[in-house]
């Protein structure tokens, strides 16, 4: 329920015959650990083991109150099997597609479902994933936790970028970038290079560029970017998919395809940004220096005490997922390109116990994403046939 | 959401981007008028008009606002555009049913979908509907409501009893039911009678009453229900359907067929309890003495200024909707058997815009229905292999 | 704090550390069963053992919990230690009189404090004192409670009333009561007889009326008054207290002190409406009769249980506190002149066992006042020489 | 109401009759803005301006709302009245003196009352003012929020130190404090004297250190604080004045008589550490550098964003008022001694209108004072004359 009249209710009222009175609260069902759990289970019992550990309370003593204790497993279990089955689709192409699961790339970790892509290494000869946000956010999530715990290996890697968007980390405006501005591009094309310089060095892989073409990027502009990316050794195809199909991507597609051969192969020189043995700070203090390139992070006295508490727990080894803003490799999503010599605070930790990871919430960030001012719901209808408008 | 945890909370709390702060609460699907909507809607349009109406709310100078003012129909109508359909099941013999609908027989008409039954008359020779709790509230609500609203007039009707039942009417416990007892049951038995007598002299229908036998009636107290039944000119049919399926209802499906073809005819002789034309007041009031037996309404002066305030917006010609224990033919669930002489006291009244009533809570009735101590949720699992247990 | 706001809230709100989530509100102080605690304290050590029997609250298996028990009813001491002592103002005469004391005449007993009553019983030859509301209400608390636990006998009762109200309960509107009207005034008077009738029969009192003159009050309708009084022996006097002061009353000062006088008196002949023995439910009933003139009470089935419940926590001996409408001697606002026939519905049943009394709510009775639209806060102020306006 | 449980609340349940559903809370008295004002107002006059200025609430546009908007102010200050007067007590010995005021020194200004200080200024030769917290919280707000705003002009100054305190800034634990530890005590000092050499060189103030003596202080240890001072300039006395009386003070009086002798005197040095032009933000930054000894002031988004809105409805020239630990000079309470090069972080801004200043809540900082385990009023009792134990 998109609804934010909800976010933040009290239930329970109305007497005992009515529960308890209780602070609660409705999240969105991407942002539910629900969610992330259907993405990373490896089988229905991993499902059930999974949904079994959900820590959904502190009790009085403020030990953990599981889905497992409330013998909720089992009915949990009982809706989501068929939502588990990974389903296909099709491009207006007619080339397959698996679209399955949508975890939030905030709070979980922002990648199709596991079992999507198993299924597709056993269907296809080469299965392509996408991760959600930058590259510092969605690649590092679909690495770090869901290829450590998948067991799965990827043998290349595209960074997708455009024009527009290193403009901006150039400094330009939203109005700003009809107009060619080599100025701009060049001072923001550092944080293409260092996402693409995590891709290869931090995480092992082959790696090529690919460019959304916009209409207003000029020649000058492209070959740009093109010549700062193949200093590292990188190549940048042009992807003009939106416009062409299938087409469009080839030279990406064929590019691709070489990176897979290379030797030695991605599959054999992956690897993940921390250890599993690591703290959770050092864990998270690891990501900041090594792929967010800033100088460490920093903790409130609440998220310390909370890291010491889900040590205890028994909580310590599992991977994280840090809640960052998408604007900016810091957590301020004013430090625009590539910037150095930050602080990432770190204000708050919880465990997805389920999921398998413990989220780290930083700067500002929310977990709940904006709504526009009128609801998308007024413009939807449906005629006396059955058609229904308004849905884009 | 079947949680009494949320019967009443407040939301939009936590400031004002996530709302503003109100008292809400939810309802059961049964007991939305989203659900009577859609079992009273005659097409794709008529429902979108209806969901149109619902009033959501009052303004702060109490003037009622709908669904429409919001703009929400068109969206919900998509939401239920495939839910409108009747959908086919069939029962353990292979017999065609649709089971369409689930409006709460309280606050609602408690009968299936008016498109189920326009549907299945297209289908089939006879169409049997059922129509839940006693025929006082069952019925009467099919009657004066889903007939009224749909156009359609039966043929005949069937009157459900058992022997326990109204052994139980006749004063005993139910622990006392497994030996004959015909004092018990002659003292019970004028409760059937007046149901008998409704159908026919009020609705001016023809009717059979089907006795579902139990394993411990015995012939003693079934030929007592046959004769004081004949009495009244009705045929008392036994049913042992669900011990022999289709055959255990032969006699029943005869008698049906051969009021079908009486004249007058069912469909020339029916007619509603009450007109349109009467006040809310007034309706009540014919429904307490002509079909409940009673002496007549009582209004706290809360409903009171609810019947005045909903003439005022234009709602006096709806019909009503009485919500009222089932275990009596008063708002009293201990006044057994036919009682006389009683009040039916009304202390609220509320429209039900989009489904076309006006509901009436009488007595001490709750809208929402009570929960086992144990949730059924905690014997539901599921094995590996996705079979599911614990359903039933 | 009178804020209707504060009626209804929803606390300890916002984490462990500030409390736990409940279902809350405040009352106005004169509604706090400590001002009814307060006016029925003999002493100091008697006000500490009645706090420590305040219930606050019932446990999660429905056994009360008490000031005593929270251990608070020493602090409770502590801060009303001064309060109980009663204080002494003046009359615009220079009269000295007790002003001690507000319990609200509804759901409690609507009199002074027994300490006052007693103090000025041993400073005065003759000690008056004023309850609230008609004498339904006030005097039937006052003699029934009070009296009851203080163990205090009057010598005489004066009933108070006006042509204007009798006109009232004759029929007439608020803007029809300018003009002679004897028949309204006949119409209504059996109001007053009935109150006159309960004082000397009901409870055995010698009795006076006291007539509060209205400019507008003509001859022949005070001659109407005496005339019907003097039938029961009962001496009707004017009082022009308001415009006169002191001397405006002699004439009842001298009637009352005459009953003081008579034999036997009224110490001697002064009985209870009821007995401590009687079940909560029929000690009701009795009031409900012999004072109101009704034919009984009903109790709805929440009030039944509530009775019982009290009984098995010991609280079965206790006399009863009404909560009825003080505009006639039903439960319905708009029975007037001196009804008969009628039924008194008791809906909630609540002890407070610091008072000492069981309090019954009934009708549409609310427990909090009416609050005007415009707060009459709004008009207080001071000017810079500390100088208070406005509250009056 | 010192109750946790009021914290925060739901009010205006229960239906349009009680008031509107918002969020809301309780205050401890001494945290309300109504205090701070009490003891700022120069006259009745003032107290009613400043109480018309107090903002209650923003409405649906995000504009002020004040009491004088709810006509509210003439009422208030009917109440304060009284408490407007400054109330004399006296020492054990006899001594006069004005105890008036309670100003939370964390949200609001921390002293006595403006009227206080100026009666007693009219009555003795000497008046001395106690300012909560360090010197860093109380004196910084005595001087830079009343002193401006009641346009007094201090003579001289007592820093009060105790060598325990010093110790443990110098890293011991409250446990290690009963023996000699010179080394501590050194590294402690330097606490002592930047609030030594805030008085003189930020204020302008001659100054005096008062060492409250405790049993366990050496005479080494003793000595070692007066030398260190001495550099300073500044003379240290002894206070034995909870031991012996005023003439455990006869010290200390004398060098606060000969420092108000002092030429230039204090009133022609005193200095504020800030103007009012300087934005919120500058003012902020200033304390922290000139008197915490940091390196400056950071603002979260949401304190800049709040500082631009209080400088847009006109609060931009008020002086400020920081809420910060009392256990450092920095926002962190583990900061100890005298620590250089932090950054203290606002994270809130909200302006006190009618008190006159802008409240800044920096660290981890909460406006509620923790509450015992155990509440106090447990203890509480009163016996049958009336005396009351348990109070300390």
């Amino acid at each position: 329920m998109n609804d934010r009249q909800l976010r933040n209710i009290v239930d329970g009222l109305g007497g005992k015959a009515n529960g308890t009175p209780r602070e609660d609260g409705f999240d969105i069902t991407v942002a539910s650990e629900v969610m992330a759990v259907l993405c990373l289970a490896s089988s229905l019992s991993d499902l059930k083991e999974r949904l079994k550990k959900i820590v959904v309370a502190y009790d009085i003593n403020d030990n953990p109150v599981t889905c497992g204790d409330l013998k909720a497993a089992g009915a949990m279990t009982a809706l989501l099997k068929d939502a588990l089955k990974p389903n296909l689709v099709q491009t207006l192409e007619g080339t397959p597609a698996i679209v399955h699961g949508g975890p939030f790339a905030n709070i979980a970790h922002g990648c199709n479902s596991v079992l999507a892509t198993k299924t597709a290494l056993k269907l296809a000869d080469y299965v392509v994933t996408e991760a959600g946000f930058g590259a510092d956010l969605g690649a590092e999530k679909f690495f770090d936790i869901k290829c450590r715990q998948a067991g799965l290996k990827p043998a290349a890697a595209v960074v997708v970028a455009t024009v527009r968007a290193l403009k901006m980390h150039g400094g330009l405006k939203k109005t700003e970038l009809a107009t060619e501005n080599l100025g701009a591009l060049k001072k923001g094309l550092p944080n293409l290079l260092r996402h693409v310089s995590n891709v290869k060095n931090v995480y092992g892989l082959p790696c090529a560029v690919a460019i959304n073409r916009f209409p207003a990027d000029t020649q000058a502009e492209i070959d740009c970017v093109k010549e700062e990316c193949e200093k590292l050794g990188v190549k940048v195809c042009l992807s003009n998919v939106w416009a062409e199909g299938g087409k469009g991507g080839e030279e990406l597609a064929e590019e691709v395809a070489r990176l897979c051969e290379v030797s030695p192969s991605g599959e054999e020189s992956f690897r993940f940004a921390y250890a599993n043995e690591l703290t959770t700070e050092e864990k998270i203090d690891v990501i900041v220096r090594k792929v967010y390139g800033g100088k460490g992070a920093a903790f409130t006295s609440n998220a310390k005490k909370q890291a010491e508490r889900l040590r205890e727990l028994g909580f310590g080894n599992l991977p994280v997922c840090i809640a960052k803003t998408q604007y900016s490799f810091s957590d301020d999503p004013q430090l625009l390109g590539a910037p150095e010599n930050f602080e990432v605070t770190v204000r708050n930790l919880k465990v997805s116990a389920g999921a398998g990871f413990i989220v780290a919430l930083t700067g500002d960030i929310m977990t709940m994403p904006g709504l526009p001012k009128v609801p998308a719901a007024e413009n939807i209808d449906v005629d006396e046939n059955g058609n229904i408008t308004g849905l884009f």
